[in-house]
C-alpha cells in the first residue's frame, strides 16, 4: 500500500466542528491515517504520492449503516405500491429467482455506486453471505456482513441459516485486509421467534460479534408486537436479553416511545435511521432529534434500492434527515448541518461499535476518505463548508474515494473493477428476475 | 438558430405514461420541437446536426415555479436558524447591501446551476429587475421576472417598485428570442396592504401579465390573516378580487384548509410546492396529493439558495416531494413517479400558464429539453424509466441542456457564459455582502 499525501484542500476531520483545515493536509501509510491538519505541523513523508485537493473538500468517508446492496437488481421495479402486495407479488417472486451470481453482481453495482457517492463502509443484509462477500473483496469497499436470518419456519429454518452465517464467518471474518467483517443478522422479532433470537445471540457470542436487526420500522408492526407480546418490539428483544452484553444495531425505530428511546440509551444500541425508504414506503417519520438528545448513536443508511432507489448519503438522507428532523419539531435550530455530517461519518462509525477505527481523519485509524470537488456551481459560495456538504452537496461532486489507503474511485471511474461490466450483468440478471 | 437530429435515446414526451419512445427521435428547428416520437414515422430533416442520445433518456426541461435566483449569494450563509432572527440579523442586512451587480452575478449563477441540472424554465421573484431580465438574456436560459413588491412602508413604497416593474417590463418583456417574460410580484398579504395589492393587480392587467405571490407558507402568517381580516390569506385575496379574471401564481401554500383549496382550483391558481424549502424553515408540509385530486394545478419550485441551498429539481424537489406526499397520506400508492416527473414539466408549465409553449416535447412547441445520462451505476438497472427519474437521477446525470433550440450546457460546461468567471464574482460579492 502507497503513501499518500493529500495537500491543499480543505480537511474536515470530523473531530469537532471548529476542526476545519484550509489548505490542509492528509497523510496515509499503510492503509492507514497518519496526520490530518494544518500545513503547518504536518510531518515530513517520504516516497509519497502527492495528491493535489486544492478546491477540494477533504473528510472521512461516508458510513451507510443499513443496507441490502443486492436489491440494485430491483431498483425501480414495482415502486409505488403497498407494502405487502408489493413484498407478495413482486418482491419476494423475484428475490426467490436470484442466484449467487446475481447476488454477487447486485451487491458490486451497489458498492461502485456507494464508492461513487463517498461511502466507503456498509453494513448489509441479504443472503448469501458468500457472495456479498466476494463483493466486497473484488470492489474495494470495507463492508459488515449480516446475513439474514428468518425463522417463521420453524427451528430448522434459522438454524440452518445461522450454520451459513458460522461457515461465511470462518472462510471470510477479516480478509481483504480486514475489510470484510460479520455481524449476526436476525431479520426482525417478526421473522424470527423467541428461541430463534436466542439462537442468533449464542451465535453472535460464539463469533464474537454484534447483532444486526430491523426494530420497529411501521405501525403496523408495533402495534402487532403488542398484541402478541404485550410490549413493543424494541422491549421485547430488551427483554429477551438480546442488547444485554454486545452491540446491537438497530435499524429504522421510526415508532418508538420513551421507553423504547431508554433501553436504546442505556443498551448502547446504535440505530439506522433510513428516513428515505420510511417516507417512500410511508412508514412514518424517526423522532432523531429527540433520541439523540437522550444519547442514542445514531447514523443514516440508505436502506435497499428497492426503497431508497440510490445508495447515496450524500445528498440524499443527509439533507432529508436533516430538513425532515427540523420540519418535526418546527424548530429549524434543532438540528445542524454539522449534525448531519456527524451522522454520516463519526457517528455512523459508533453506531457500528467501529469508532476506534473509521468515521474521522485521525492518526491510527483506517484510511477512509473522500474528496468532494467545491467548484461547482451548486457550492458557490462557501460561506460555511458543514452547510455545503449538508444541504448542497451530491454525490457527484466526489471525485476520489479511498477506502484503506487506497484509491478505488477516481474521476468517475472504478479503479478495481471494470464499472461496464457490472452494469451490464446486472441488466442481464435485472431482466431475468422479473419475466413473469 | 440550428437544426437537430436528437436520435437512439428514449424519449419521454410527457405527452402521457404510456408514451415512452426507446430509440426515439426528437427534431428541431428555428428554436421549436418539429417531432418527438418513435424512429418509424421520423420526417427527414435536411442539413442538421445529429446529436447521438443512445443509452441517455430526451425529456423535456424541468421547470422551476418558485425561485429568489440571486440568493445563491447567501447559500448556507446563517443556516439552522429561526425564521425571523435569521431574516432580521443576517439575511435583511446582507441584502441591503447588495448591489444590482451583485443580483445580476447570483442570478447568473442560478441560472448556470439550474440549467447544468435541467432546469430551463424559472419563475423569480427578486430586484432589481433589469438585473435578473440581464442574467436571464446572458446565460440562456429561459425566465419569468417578477419584481418582489412590498408595501408596508406606505403606497409611495409600493408604486415606485410597480414603476419600476413596468419599466423594465416595456424594457425587456420577449427580448432574447422570447426568453424573458413577465409578471407582477407582490410579495406576500401580510407584507402588501389591500391597497398595495390592488395596484399591482392593476398593473397585471395593464401589461397583460399574471401575478405571482407567496400564499399561506407559515402556520403564523395563518393565524396573523385570521387576527387581521378574519380570514386565511388565500380567502383574502381572493376576496379583493385578485384571483378573478387574471393567471396567479402562488408560492407554498403549505397550511391550506377544503375552503382554500376549492378557491385554488376554482380560479386555476398555480400553486408552486416548494417542499425542501418548507421542510428546511420548519414550515410545514403541503397536502400535494389532496390539491392535485381537487384540480389544483402544482408544480415544483426550488425558492431561494437561502433555505433550499440547492437550485435543482432533479434529485432533490422530484424525490423528496415524492416520498413525502406518500407518507404524509400514509399511502406510497397515492403520489405516483410519473406524477413527480409530470409536475416537475407539463404541470409546471400550466401552474405558470405556459403549457401552450413548454413542458412537454410536442411539434410546434419550444425546444427546451434535456439529456440524462441513463448509463451510470445509480440508474442501473431500467425497470422503470419514471421511477429511474423520479427517485434515482441526481443532477449530475443531465449531460444536455438546449433552451430555444440553443445547447447552452453540455458536458459539465455552461456555454453561454465564462462558469468560472460567475463562480469567482459570486464568491467576490458573497464575502464582502456578509462582512459585518
Amino acid at each position: 500500500m502507497e503513501r499518500l499525501v493529500i495537500e491543499g484542500g480543505t480537511v474536515l476531520p470530523m473531530t469537532g466542528q471548529a476542526d476545519v483545515y484550509e489548505n490542509g493536509v492528509v497523510l496515509v501509510e499503510a492503509g492507514r491515517i497518519v496526520y490530518a491538519g494544518p500545513r503547518d505541523g504536518a510531518p515530513h513523508l517520504a516516497g509519497a504520492r502527492r495528491i493535489d485537493a486544492s478546491g477540494r473538500i477533504v473528510m472521512p468517508g461516508i458510513v451507510n449503516t443499513h443496507c441490502h446492496a443486492a436489491m440494485t437488481l430491483l431498483r425501480g421495479y414495482a415502486d409505488d405500491m403497498r407494502l405487502m402486495e408489493w413484498l407478495q407479488t413482486k418482491i419476494w417472486p423475484a428475490e426467490a429467482r436470484m442466484t449467487a451470481d446475481d447476488v454477487y453482481w447486485g451487491t458490486a453495482l451497489g458498492a461502485y455506486e456507494m464508492l461513487s457517492g463517498g461511502i466507503t463502509t456498509f453494513l448489509d443484509m441479504y443472503f448469501p453471505a458468500d457472495a456479498v462477500a466476494r463483493a466486497i473483496q473484488d470492489t474495494g469497499i470495507r463492508g459488515i456482513v449480516a446475513r439474514g436470518i428468518i425463522g417463521v419456519g420453524g427451528p430448522s429454518e434459522a438454524l440452518s441459516r445461522l450454520d451459513e452465517s458460522r461457515e461465511a464467518f470462518h472462510r471470510w471474518n477479516g480478509k481483504a485486509g480486514g475489510r470484510i467483517t460479520f455481524m449476526v443478522g436476525p431479520h426482525a422479532p417478526y421473522t424470527c421467534p423467541p428461541d430463534a433470537l436466542q439462537a442468533c445471540a449464542e451465535l453472535a457470542d460464539e463469533l464474537g460479534v454484534g447483532i444486526h436487526i430491523h426494530l420497529s420500522e411501521t405501525r403496523d408492526e408495533v402495534e402487532e408486537a403488542r398484541r402478541n407480546w404485550g410490549k413493543s418490539p424494541i422491549r421485547h428483544v430488551y427483554d429477551l436479553g438480546l442488547m444485554k452484553g454486545r452491540h446491537v444495531v438497530a435499524a429504522h425505530c421510526v415508532h418508538v416511545d420513551d421507553d423504547d428511546i431508554a433501553i436504546l440509551a442505556e443498551t448502547g444500541t446504535g440505530v439506522c435511521h433510513c428516513p428515505v425508504s420510511n417516507l417512500k414506503l410511508a412508514s412514518g417519520r424517526t423522532p432523531v432529534a429527540k433520541m439523540r438528545r437522550k444519547g442514542v448513536a445514531v447514523g443514516f443508511g440508505t436502506d435497499g434500492a428497492s426503497s431508497e432507489n440510490m445508495l447515496h448519503i450524500l445528498g440524499s438522507e443527509m439533507r432529508i434527515g436533516a430538513i425532515q428532523a427540523k420540519e418535526l419539531e418546527g424548530d429549524p435550530a434543532v438540528y445542524t448541518a454539522y449534525d448531519a455530517v456527524a451522522m454520516a461519518t463519526i457517528e455512523a462509525a459508533r453506531v457500528l461499535g467501529m469508532e476506534s477505527e473509521i468515521g474521522s481523519l485521525e492518526p491510527g485509524k483506517k484510511a477512509d476518505l473522500i474528496l468532494i470537488d467545491a467548484e461547482r456551481p451548486h457550492l458557490t459560495p462557501n460561506h460555511d463548508v458543514f452547510a455545503l456538504i449538508a444541504y448542497s452537496a451530491l454525490p457527484g461532486d466526489v471525485v476520489m474515494t479511498i477506502v484503506d489507503g487506497r484509491i478505488v474511485y477516481e474521476d468517475g471511474r472504478l479503479t478495481t473493477m471494470d464499472g461496464r461490466e457490472i452494469m451490464a450483468r446486472v441488466r442481464e440478471a435485472a431482466a431475468r428476475l422479473v419475466r413473469e
